[in-house]
């Protein structure tokens, strides 16, 4: 009962832009997609057809329209779409019904993070390297918003997004499941070149500004830091979680010949 | 002779804004600074102390004049800085006086990159992972800029900036010298995961859109993939960046010790 609430967070439509997000989203998840705004050009062509074959509706774009929708920056492509984010979006219900532990089993959690660039590309690397699920907790987290979806390239379509309203308490969950919490942490004492993964991981990523926070860190297993010239304070947190996922997924191939 | 236009190229005052970027370029760069910037706040404090002791020229600022100078979304925390490009940046001339091949020395050329994170980003990691230039093409490439600064996290002051007219002379020019070209390729035939590296190395990173370009990449002598889930199309160019970097510092580094 206590994970009712999750279920109730207001969560805001999503629009997003550009074609390769909305062919990520046809191909892997049409049930979040709630409208899509073509221009003439898209909705003649290979977009459109899907559109048309799954029953999505649709409506014709004017580009002046379409410009207010999308922030300024962005390029739309003359392809928009709106999305329905509880669709998106598992809860951790859901999540914790769908958790199959197993030995070659990662997880990522991202705490409290702001830039929808880092956290799309986050996203994105995650659903390159085999990692199951990302969670982000529902407050002071960047939301997935049309920016996300776009530096994800899509990939929020198709690694599972869980909304978690306590980050602590999820890895004390994770804890109780037998997962090992490797916070990604540039004043670590594990360094990664020697250090070798083993077994079902949760992966903590924190701010940009502000690293993982304290009482978090406090609950992971292991802090790990990836070695940097001393020129450099810190990388960028999609940078190092780029980094730590491929080093975990090669050594999980090699042990369990997953690739 | 044939450089010298490198040195005719016209390249716009930078803007910086951001405490971090501000100290970076005070402690390595202060050649570059032609005029700073500060609130009240600032001045008083550890960024107005170094401004006097280095007798760079300074103003107070007023942060609606502050607000129109750098982007809307930017947050210049009380500190702009005027910076001269020429200063910021390498010519050609000036890299090739510079350059002294050795075996544990590697290179980045950046192919036509067009998002300034990306750009940043690949230029912090390069910091971090003891790349010895980043190297830019002068067109159709995203130009040092605030937004780049920034992204880099103040790196572009410690990573030497070369900027070139065309990217397959330089390389030609590279090869002639002794250096492998090794291009980040996501359809390339050699997997990252075993791939040793050795010697003097050129890494060539393609734009986010089209790659590396057909002519570029005919030039490199390998071809060289990060494996990742089919499900995925692609990395992020900086995180495929990062990736490589890491790895292949963390080769150099056992070979030769350089950590």
């Amino acid at each position: 009962m206590k994970n009712k609430k999750h279920q109730k967070i207001f969560r805001e439509k999503i629009y997003i832009y550009g074609k390769n997000p909305l062919k990520e989203a046809l191909k892997n998840k049409p049930e979040t997609i709630l409208k899509v705004f073509l221009s003439e050009e898209n909705y003649q062509g290979e977009i459109g057809n899907l559109v048309k074959k799954l029953k999505i509706p649709f409506a014709l774009m004017k580009s002046k329209k379409a410009n207010a929708l999308v922030s300024k920056d962005a390029t739309h492509q003359g392809v928009i779409a709106v999305l329905n984010p509880n669709k998106l979006i598992l809860s951790f219900n859901d999540f914790v019904n769908n958790l199959k532990v197993q030995q070659d089993l990662a997880i990522v959690i991202l705490d409290e993070l702001t830039d929808p660039q880092n956290v799309g590309a986050i996203i994105r690397s995650a659903a390159a390297f085999g990692i199951s699920f990302v969670l982000l907790p529902a407050h002071r987290q960047a939301k997935i918003t049309g920016a996300v979806v776009k530096a994800s390239a899509g990939m929020v379509f198709t690694v599972p997004i869980v909304e978690i309203t306590n980050v602590n308490y999820t890895i004390d969950f994770l804890k109780s499941k037998g997962f090992q919490i490797i916070a990604l942490e540039g004043n670590g004492d594990k360094n990664l070149n020697h250090f070798s993964f083993e077994g079902p991981l949760v992966f903590i990523v924190g701010s940009e500004g502000f690293g993982i926070r304290k009482k978090t860190l406090e609950k992971a297993n292991v802090k790990l830091y990836i070695p940097i010239n001393s020129q450099c304070e810190s990388l960028n947190a999609s940078s190092a979680a780029a980094i730590v996922f491929y080093k975990w997924q090669s050594e999980i191939s090699k042990k369990y010949g997953k690739h």
